[in-house]
């Protein structure tokens, strides 16, 4: 038994794929836990079109695993941890039960994870007051109080994004030393975000709402508690996953490489979603699931050229 | 009164970065009559993640303009004939009722326009019979006898694409000799689509269903009837718009030519959905309308470089 179509993650990336690629006539197997990735954790959706009264992670979840499998496609909650090519140029996919699987294309679409701070009252209050996505959330926070725990590029990043809610931004390290490159150092001091080189915070404060959070050092002032009406966590990022690198697969930083037809350096493997870089936005990753599973298409057709119109 | 980003084209590419833009506190307008769009004209759409049942295209069009203007931005049903660049780098657009508009930022999301085959019966039989799009009707021909109407590479590959589906291909020219490049040549000979050079066609038959289509005169063996369930116009392709050459927009053939995220090679102007050659799904340029406002907020907000995480 050899698929057409393996999609390695059953997230907005992974399930679009999945419609398209079904739709396209491929045998196609999807991937993934749909209820383990960001998409299911997400409290709101306000931005995914069509959806005026925005909708919660879970139901456009349930939605969408349903749309994913209507058109043939068989879904498998079992993650995949290991993907090596064929001698004949096809695909072999190692599950985390050791089953393997074989397919003569592969979409990635494995996302990418939040990494947590490790910090008491993050999870209880993640949707509630903390939040891992400007982007997403940064709405939420218009005019308010925030706070970015992390000490790299990408809490710069995020702070500096905050900018269109909010003027009151500052970025707690952490327990590191902050390691910001110097565009960013820049548009940071501009901007007025302060900077403060923080021990590891231990605490996140409040009740119904939160307040503040707490460092398990005080500074050299005697300060240890931050006030906040908004945290959003941006610790490190999470590389892209081990084998794609074992793949041989281009990247783009932490990254996947890939066209805009979701094409990688390698034949047969396609990448879409968050896992190429791509705004960690359901409408981007839907697209670019779209995209990726049309390319499989082509290339399972043997269709020796591709114009769009 | 200057708008920070103007939005041209009231599709799903231009009204998914009507909510970025507006979501993220630029002053936005959107132009264009959503009734007047492919969308709205489809009779059902069933590959838009998370719509499991399908849904009519006027029906996706009532749900996705009202969300669109749902986070404040401004909509006018006017078309934008023409647009300049002013002194300064911002914009001016002229709308069809000689009204002037001023906007930092402009995303070009014009779609594009199926050209019909002014053949008798083609309204009557659109959505029922006669179709404009493979990748998005390909399927309800499921091993049925297609005949695609069109005579250049546009047609070739649709025909292609449609042996996803099918095997009974014809290809007819409708008054003109084909021009089809060697390699699609080879393709649809390797894969049994028959051509065939006919006069104009003057008439869609059927009642209910389409039975075929008839032609002005007929091919030297007396036969002027073709038998058909189901068929594709792919006549000639709608080239991108006056304005977008008269700004001096680099071109992909005649689509605007973006990166990833929306960019033109001219500052401030983006370009997002169909008009830029990515693939005509409402999925595809959804994510492409958020993707370019992205872009303009990073660029309003002045920050200076932009890593994705």
């Amino acid at each position: 038994m050899i698929y057409d179509l393996a999609i390695v993650g059953a997230g907005p990336a992974g399930m679009s794929a999945a419609i398209y690629g079904s739709r396209g006539q491929l045998n196609t197997i999807l991937f993934g836990d749909e209820t383990k990735g960001n998409l299911y954790k997400s409290h709101l959706i306000a931005n995914y079109l069509a959806f005026p009264n925005a909708i919660t992670g879970p139901e456009l979840t349930k939605l969408s695993i349903k749309h994913a499998t209507s058109f043939g496609a068989t879904h498998q909650k079992n993650e995949i941890i290991d993907i090596t090519i064929n001698q004949d140029g096809t695909f072999q996919l190692k599950d985390n039960l050791q089953n393997t699987h074989q397919s003569k294309t592969v979409i990635i679409a494995t996302g990418q994870s939040y990494v947590l701070s490790g910090i008491r009252g993050e999870k209880e209050f993640t949707g509630k007051g903390v939040s891992y996505c400007v982007t997403c959330d940064g709405y939420f926070y218009k005019n308010k109080k925030v706070i970015v725990i992390g000490n790299g590029d990408f809490a710069a990043d995020e702070a500096l994004q905050l900018l269109s809610y909010t003027n009151d931004i500052t970025v707690l390290s952490h327990g590191k030393d902050f390691q910001i490159n110097d565009t960013f150092l820049d548009d940071l001091q501009k901007n007025n975000i302060k900077m403060i080189r923080t021990s590891r915070l231990g605490l996140i404060n409040g009740e119904e709402k939160i307040t503040g959070v707490t460092s398990i050092e005080p500074l050299a002032n005697g300060n240890s508690f931050f006030e906040a009406e908004g945290i959003f966590m941006a610790i490190g990022q999470a590389g892209a996953n081990a084998f794609s690198k074992k793949l041989g697969l281009e990247m783009d930083g932490n990254f996947i490489k890939t066209d805009k037809n979701g094409k990688t350096n390698i034949k047969g493997l396609f990448a879409a979603g968050d896992c190429t870089g791509s705004p960690p936005q359901v409408a981007s990753s839907v697209g670019s699931g779209c995209n990726a599973a049309l390319s499989a298409i082509k290339l399972i057709r043997n269709l020796s050229n591709y114009i769009q119109y």
